[in-house]
C-alpha cells in the first residue's frame, strides 16, 4: 500500500477508503468501520468503483496510474483498457494563463455554472515543473474551496513528478477514468508560460485562452505558439475600473487573432470578456464554447482531432513505456547514479555508458521474458 | 551494400571507395582500380580510414550511422566507440539564422579564414524537417563552391529522415568521427526558426546567430529563446548602403541582448557587424570566437558545459536506442501500417494498440536475447 501514502495522493483521499477482511463498500455505507487494514484493491474492484462512480475509488485509481511502481503500471493499463469502452462521452476543455490569469477564480465560477446546466465536472492540471517550484497547480487545497465541496466536481492536482511526456501521459489517462466515472465536462489546467500547452492540445477537444487585461501589455508573456493554438480567448477580471481594459485587450486580442491563417478546424477564434467574482460574461463564454464544439462536430473536425490524437498518443504511449521498462528496471535504477557521476567527472563517454546501460537492461529483460 | 545507395549518403561519396579482393586504399593510390565490387567495410577498416583522415571513409561512416539499418547501428556504435579516445580535441560552434540570413556565404567566408589559420573545418547541419522541405540545409553541391573543394573542410548535409532527437544524435555522433578524422574546428549549422537550436545548443561549445541587417525588424523571425542561447550576433551583409543599417542593427541587439541575465558561462554576448562579400569584419568576429573559448576555458565552463552535455547525451542515446529497437524491429515495422490504420478509423484505441504493440515487440526481444 505503499502509493497510498505517497506524495502524488489526490485530495479527496482524507476520507480514506476503509476496507474489513477483503469485503469493501464506501465509508458512508457503514460510518463504523475503522481505518483497519489498507490493502490493495482488486482490478475489478477498481473497475467496479470507477464505473459506479465512487470518487474515493477514482482517486485510488488515479493514484495508481501516476505511481512509479512498475507493479503499479500494470494493473493501471489494465484498469484504463477496461474503462476504455466507457471513456470519450466527455467535452475536454484546455485552459491555460500566465499564473495571475486568475485561472482558478475563473474555473471556480464557470465551473459552478457547469455544474448548474447539469453536468459533471473534473479538473486536472499538467504542470512538470511543479516538482522543481516546489507546489502544483490546483495543489493548494484552499484554492477553489466551492468547486472541492461540490459533489458534481473532482479536482485533481498535476502529478508531481516525472518529465513532461510522462506527467502529459498520467494525465491523458486519468480523463479516461473520470469519463468512465460519468465525468461529461473535463477542464485541463495548465500554466501558459511552458511548453505544457502542446501536450495539453495533443488531449483536448478546445483550447481556451484566459487574459488578464493589463497594462497595455496583454500580448506579453503569451508565446505565439501558445496564442495560435486557442479557440477562445477569455478576458478575465472585467470589472470595475477594468471593464474599459478589458474592452480594449479583447480589441488587441481580436486584431491579433486575425493576423493569423484559419486553423486546422475552420473556426475562428472568439474574444470574450468576463469577471468571475461578478458572474459576468460566462454565460456568453459558455455558449461560444457550445458554438465551437456544434460546429467542429459538424465539420467532422471534432472526430478527426481525436483520431489523429489517439494516433499520437499510441505513439507516446510506446514510448513512454519503453522508457519505463528501462528506468523502472532495478538493476537499471541502482546503477544508474554511479553511471552519470562517472560521466560528469569525464571517466566515462556518453556512449560507453548508454551502452552499458542498455547492455545490463537487455540482458535483465531476456532474464524476464 | 544497400545503404552506400541511399538517398542519405555524402556528398563526398560520388568519387566512390574502390576495393578490390578484400584489400582497401583510397582511389588515389591506384587510379587504374575500377568500381568492380562495392563490398561492405570491416569495422577495422572504417577506424583505420578515419584516423587516416581518409574523407571517403569518413563520409561512409556518418551514412552508416544516419542509416536506419539495426545491422549498421550496431556497426556504427563500434566505430563510434572506437573513435572517441581521438574525439573531443576541436572546438565545436553553433551557428544559426533564418532562411535568408546569409548561413551558406558568411560560412565560405569565414570558414576558408579559418582553414587559412591553419585548422581543419567540418560543417555538419541539423534540419529535422529538411524531408518534408524536399530540400536539406547544406544540401546544394553548388553553395559553398570554395569549401567544398579545400581538401581542409568535410561539408555533409543534415540527416533527412527521423526525428529531431534522431538528427539530433546522429549529428552529434558525426562530430565525434570528424573530430577523429582530425577536424579540429566544427561548425553546426541549423535554421534559426525550430526547435532544432535547443538540440545543436546541447552538443555545442559556442552558439553564433546570424542575422542580416534588415528594415528594423531585427528582431522578428528569431525566438527569443534563440537569442538567450547566443553567445555571439553576427550582422551579415555589412557591406555597400547596408552598413548604417547594420551597425543600427547592432545597437539594436546590444541594447535587447542586455535585457537577458547573464548566462551561466558568465560571458556576455557580444555583437559584430560584418561581410561576406567584401570579407571584412571576419578576423574581428572570429578574434570574438577565441575570446569567448579563451573566457570560458579559463573560467572552467568550457569543460563543465562538455560534461553536463555529455550526460544529457547519455540519457539521449539511451532513449533513442530504446526507440530504434522497438520501431526497426521488423515484426512492428510490418505490423505498425495497420496499427495506425485501426487506431486512425477508431476501431482501436490508442492505449489497446500500444499496449498490443509492446506485446509483439517484448516477446520477440525475449526469442532474439
Amino acid at each position: 500500500m505503499e502509493h497510498y501514502e505517497d506524495q502524488h495522493r489526490a485530495e479527496h483521499e482524507d476520507s480514506a477508503l476503509i476496507v474489513n477482511q477483503g469485503v469493501q463498500q464506501p465509508p458512508s455505507v457503514n460510518p463504523n468501520w475503522k481505518r483497519v487494514k489498507r490493502r490493495e484493491l482488486t482490478t475489478d474492484e477498481y473497475v467496479d468503483g470507477i464505473l459506479s462512480q465512487n470518487i474515493t475509488i477514482l482517486s485510488k485509481a488515479i493514484t495508481l496510474v501516476e505511481s512509479l511502481k512498475p507493479e503499479h503500471y500494470a494493473q493501471a493499463q489494465e484498469i484504463i483498457e477496461r474503462c476504455l469502452p466507457y471513456a470519450g462521452r466527455s467535452i475536454r476543455i484546455g485552459i491555460t494563463g500566465v499564473p495571475g490569469a486568475g485561472k482558478s477564480t475563473f474555473i471556480e465560477a464557470i465551473g459552478e455554472m457547469v455544474i448548474n446546466l447539469g453536468h459533471k465536472l473534473a479538473v486536472l492540471a499538467i504542470d512538470p515543473s511543479s516538482e522543481r517550484s516546489g507546489g502544483s497547480i490546483l495543489g493548494d487545497k484552499t484554492r477553489m474551496e466551492t468547486l472541492v465541496h461540490n459533489k458534481d466536481a473532482f479536482i485533481r492536482p498535476s502529478p508531481s513528478a516525472g518529465s513532461l511526456g510522462g506527467v502529459a501521459r498520467k494525465t491523458r489517462e486519468s480523463v479516461i477514468l473520470c469519463e468512465a466515472a460519468g465525468f461529461d465536462v473535463i477542464f485541463i489546467e495548465t500554466v501558459g508560460v511552458g511548453q505544457s500547452e502542446t501536450a495539453v492540445h495533443s488531449m483536448v477537444d478546445m483550447f481556451m485562452l484566459l487574459q488578464i487585461a493589463g497594462a497595455g501589455d496583454e500580448l506579453q508573456g503569451i508565446k505565439r505558439g501558445i496564442m495560435e493554438m486557442a479557440d477562445l480567448v477569455a478576458i478575465t477580471k472585467a470589472d470595475g475600473n477594468n471593464i474599459l481594459r478589458a474592452e480594449l485587450a479583447k480589441t488587441q486580442f481580436v486584431n491579433a487573432l486575425n493576423l493569423f491563417p484559419t486553423p486546422e478546424s475552420g473556426w475562428r477564434p472568439r474574444v470574450y470578456t468576463c469577471s468571475s467574482v461578478e458572474k459576468k460574461g460566462l454565460t456568453d463564454l459558455w455558449s461560444g464554447v457550445e458554438d465551437f464544439l456544434a460546429f467542429t462536430k459538424k465539420e467532422g473536425y471534432f472526430k478527426s482531432n481525436r483520431n489523429n490524437q489517439d494516433k499520437y498518443w499510441m505513439f507516446q504511449t510506446v514510448n513512454e513505456a519503453l522508457k519505463e521498462s528501462f528506468y523502472r528496471l532495478p538493476a537499471i535504477e541502482n546503477q544508474l547514479p554511479d553511471f552519470e557521476k562517472k560521466v560528469l567527472d569525464g571517466q566515462l563517454s556518453s556512449f560507453v555508458a548508454a551502452h552499458q546501460l542498455l547492455n545490463i537492461y537487455f540482458n535483465n529483460i531476456a532474464k524476464k521474458l
